[in-house]
């Protein structure tokens, strides 16, 4: 693929070599039906030997949108992408450095982008203002926190997630269930806090103070949190661990702890990644629907680029627990 | 973001709200000196107030290319888009339907897209025919496969990464050494058996055919075979897992085959995916530079679009081990 290689034969430079007109080359490949046989197979034949590639103009029902990742190292992302890409719009992956503000809606519009889905474990009020202000259709996933009303977003109902973790942890038998949140002032961590507290209270259990721990949704959270909890007097027989990744922490402090899962410890994590399946043993998890979400994201963008209001600016999507092999009945 | 709120102020009706003509308006967008101070104040003001974004038209020099992925769904995916964005290239994502062929070049044109690169498992011989046709600059990124020579790729040093894997399980005291390879006809997969033979023939160790088998890269490939291996009259102290995938499998083999990894069973990946930290425990894996890989693709694009030679057709990045906790020294 050398430069010389790329240059295009034109319509022009068919019609020498068919020694026919410009106007007849252009008829046969717009298909028109004014053109003897002969000439019409000579034409065609000639533009495939030099494999002409028609140049079309930009097509103006190109829908060409930004992803927007604040962490594409994350791998909710290709999640995400997978669905977004499924609704007929033209995704632009951007660089992560760039976050919401008056630059990055002009260069959208100078892009051509028609709009934006913005993901992001946070916005700032700041980013939300720009969102607000930006004349240009932006939808937000946030499986993390919520924004502001004014902007369209796309969740995941993290309480009724936190609830179902739990209370499938209450019916193995457990009792002392300890769980591992993320980030204190994320909303979505309270949430699934707020159901796990809700479960207990539900099956008559005290929720024991100590047993309520925060990380960072990573690893080294679940991990850290894990170790401390398994030090404990009365150690707690279950974890819910509040994100996959968390979750696999805890499974890792349980091994170096000389814990076997679930024999000794159940964990139960958040959000179902694609490799929640890898872990050993395989991770019974709450799943976000993060394709469902990428897609729901992308309509809801589709109606405002066509100027159709939505039905409403906030939808979360189902969580469902999803039974895999991390967890089983207490040792009695 | 009701539809009313989309229509943007005009330069012309700044020039109406603040009294001036259309021509001073614009003056006062372009920075041009030649308008009175007061006037310059009120427009920008103006300007402000009703939060003006300039429509410009697509820059030129905006270089938009399309990055395929065959397979999405792969955790590959998002490390080497990273790569790819950090090089100045405006990404847009194709929907994973869509193959190299004369209507995927042609709906490129169509599209503004100067380039592609197509990240895949595997290229048929049509898909190659079509690259090498495509009259637009491609590059492959494969680290599975290696396409012809007329198709510029990135790959890795697939045979070093199993000499690599190999060796360090032969410098902890390993003897009983297996391979789980992928699929047979991928050259990636032969490369790293020919690393792991040449690191089982360098130490003077005999090659035991029953210990090479082959997955399908996979999960369940991974564990099927350790399956097999360690039902084995004399079974393997440790297995080269051939990718990561399938050593998470054979991680979960050993755990329900009531073996301790690595106290029983040493087992080395190959990727380093984000999760092979995740694992438990973290896995000792062969680096792919998959981001660095997507860089490199990304380069060389961007020589090909501004209608540079490049140096080579085909680059392999160096791969490297990375030591972690899944590998040890037998029990004696």
């Amino acid at each position: 693929m050398q430069p010389e290689e790329l240059s295009r034969p034109t319509l022009a430079s068919i019609a020498v070599a068919a020694g026919v007109s410009l106007p007849t080359v252009s008829k046969v490949v717009n298909g028109k039906l004014d053109v003897a046989p002969a000439t019409r197979a000579r034409v065609q034949r000639l533009l495939e030997e030099h494999n002409y590639v028609p140049v079309v103009r930009r097509r103006v029902e190109d829908l060409l949108v930004d992803v927007v990742f604040t962490a594409l190292d994350s791998p909710w992302a290709v999640e995400i992408l997978r669905g977004v890409t499924d609704v007929g719009l033209e995704v632009v992956v951007s660089p992560l450095s760039r976050r919401p503000g008056r630059d990055w809606v002009q260069s959208l519009l100078a892009g051509g982008r028609r709009g934006a889905i913005v993901v992001t474990p946070r916005l700032t009020p700041a980013d939300q203002q720009a969102l607000g202000r930006a004349r240009l259709p932006v939808v937000v996933i946030d499986p993390v926190d919520m924004p502001g009303q004014d902007v369209p977003s796309v969740g995941a109902t993290n309480w009724a997630g936190g609830l179902a973790a739990t209370e499938h942890l209450v019916s193995l038998g457990h009792r002392r269930i300890a769980v591992v949140g993320g980030p204190e002032d994320y909303l979505c961590s309270r949430a699934r806090i707020g159901g796990y507290r809700a479960a207990l209270e539900r099956a008559g259990l005290h929720v024991d103070a100590s047993l309520v721990r925060h990380g960072d949704f990573r690893l080294d959270g679940g991990y850290d949190r894990a170790r401390e909890l398994l030090r404990l007097p009365d150690p707690p027989t279950a974890i819910f661990g509040g994100s996959d990744e968390q979750a696999f922490g805890i499974i890792e402090a349980a091994r170096v702890s000389g814990l076997a899962v679930p024999d000794d410890l159940s964990v139960v994590g958040f959000d179902d990644l694609p490799m929640a399946r890898w872990s050993s043993p395989p991770l019974t998890t709450v799943r976000q629907p993060l394709a469902d979400m990428g897609r729901m994201a992308g309509r809801m963008l589709h109606r405002l680029i066509h100027g159709d209001a939505l039905d409403t600016n906030r939808v979360e999507l189902a969580t469902h627990l999803v039974l895999r092999a991390s967890t089983g009945a207490p040792r009695s």
